[in-house]
C-alpha cells in the first residue's frame, strides 16, 4: 500500500516535532530515518536506561518505537495537523542488550482519524542484529482547537 | 481473590531489585506502596521527560506503570525466582500533564509460569486527580539458571 | 466516573442493535443487563463453540466481551451515531468452562470520538463463578455518512 | 528467521486439531495452508456471523485468525505438547465484507514457552483482496499433566 505525505513539508515538521520531545534528549535517542510512512530512531545502551538485570528497560523500548511509529503516522498527515497515541501493544522477545538499538515504526493502515502502525525494534552489536520486541499502535490525528 | 505472598522477605526483595532499576533514579521515580500484589509508584514531573506538547511521554508513562506492575507480581513470586514482562497494552486516555503522576500496579491473576497484572495512572495536581493511563499485561516467571 | 446516557433512547437502541448482531443469535448469547455504561451479556456453554479441548473458544469469548463493551458505550453515546470497535486485546485467564459464560462490558472513558471500555468474562457453574478473560477496548464513535 | 519443525508429523496433529475445534464447523471455517509456522484459514461470508451493519463480527474475525496464529505455532511445537492463546490484540482495520475471509497466521519468535505469533485477515472478493483486521498473539506450549 502507498504511502502518499500529504504534506511536501514532512520530513522537516517530524524533525521539528521530535526535537521538542524532549524526553528524546534526555535517553540519547536521534531520527536516523524519515520517509512518508517510515521512521527509525536510533538509541545507544546506556547502564542508566536500563531494569534490574541490566537489559533496556521495556518502557524505554516502548518509548522509541512508540514515537518511531508516531512520526511514521505524522509524515502521512496533512499540515496543521497533530499525531497523539491513543494506545499500544508491545511484545518483548528477547533481553534488550547490544551496542544500539534500532526502532523501525511502520504504517499498517493509515486513516482520516486513526492510523494503525506496527514497528520492530532491533538490538544491534557487533556480530549480530536481533529483534527484541514488536509493537502494534493506534495513533489518532487531531487537528488543533 | 486473596493475594499471599509466597516469600516472607517480598518487600525487601522488590525495594531491592527496584533499586538496581537504574532508569528509575534517571526519570526521578520512587516506590511509595509495596504490598502483596499492589505497588505504586510516584514519578513528578519534569520537562526532560516530555514529548513535543508538554505532556509526559507515553513510554515514560508505560515505564511507571509496567515496573509496578513488575514488581505487583514479583511480590507474589517464591524466593529464587525474577520475573520479565512478557507484553503489555496501555490506552492513553488523557493528555499526561500534572504535578506529579502515580502509577497503581495490581494482579488480575497470578499464576505459576504467567501472572496477568492490571493498573492505572494518575495525574495528581493540587486541585485534581484524573486517570491518564491504563495498562493490561502479562509477566513471565523465571528461574535462574 | 458518572456515565450519563446522553439518549434517553439508549436502552431500546442497544437492544434493536443487539438484535440485528446476528451471530449473537447463532451462538446463543442474550443481552442480560444494559444500564448506562454497563452492560452484561450472558452466553449458555455449547459443545459446538469449543476448541480442541472443549472449552469455549477464544473467539467466541472474544465476541461477547467485544459486544458487552461496545453496547456499553453505544449506550453513552448521542443518537444517531453508531459505534465500531477499533482494536481490542483480551488474556485469557482460566480454561472458559462452566454452565455459562457472563460477560461485563464497562466504561474507562467515554470520549467523543473515542472510548476506553474493560470488562471481564466469568464462567458460571453450579458451585463456582470464575473469571476466565479481561478485555481491553478502544471504540470509536461514528456518525452516519 | 527459519522456522523448523521439531515434529514431523506436524501438518497431521495440526489437521486433527483444527477438526476437534468444533466451533470452526460451526462457523464453516476451513484449513487452507498448514506449513511450518504458517498455517491459512478461510471462511466464507456468512450472514449469521455478523454484527449489526452486516459487517463480520469482530469476533468471529478473532477466531479464525486467533486459530490460525494458534496452528502456526502448534507446527513448531515438539510431539506430545499442547497450545493455548495467553493474550492477543487486534486492530480491525476496515468493515469486514467480502465473499471470503482469509485469516494468515505467522511466527514472531517461536520460543521454549512462549510464542509470539502475528497474523492479517483480509477480505477476498471477485475484484478485491483487501486487509480487514491484524493481530499480534502470545501462545503458551503446554506439556500434558
Amino acid at each position: 500500500m502507498a504511502n502518499e505525505p500529504r504534506d511536501n513539508n514532512f520530513a522537516e515538521k517530524v524533525r521539528e516535532s521530535f526535537a521538542r520531545q524532549s524526553v528524546m534528549a534526555l535517553i540519547g535517542a536521534k531520527l536516523v530515518r524519515v520517509e512518508p510512512g517510515k521512521v527509525d530512531i536510533k538509541l545507544p545502551y546506556r547502564r542508566d536506561l536500563t531494569q534490574q538485570n541490566g537489559f533496556l528497560h521495556a518502557g524505554i523500548t516502548a518509548a522509541i518505537i512508540d514515537s518511531a511509529c508516531g512520526y511514521a503516522a505524522f509524515s502521512l498527515m496533512p499540515a496543521g495537523t497533530d499525531v497523539l497515541t491513543a494506545e499500544f501493544k508491545i511484545n518483548l522477545l528477547s533481553p534488550a542488550i547490544g551496542d544500539y538499538f534500532l526502532a523501525a515504526g511502520r504504517i499498517h493502515k493509515a486513516g482520516k482519524t486513526l492510523t494503525v502502525a506496527h514497528g520492530d525494534v532491533f538490538a544491534v552489536s557487533s556480530n549480530e542484529k536481533k529483534i527484541i520486541a514488536t509493537l502494534l499502535s493506534t495513533i489518532i490525528c487531531v487537528s488543533p482547537k
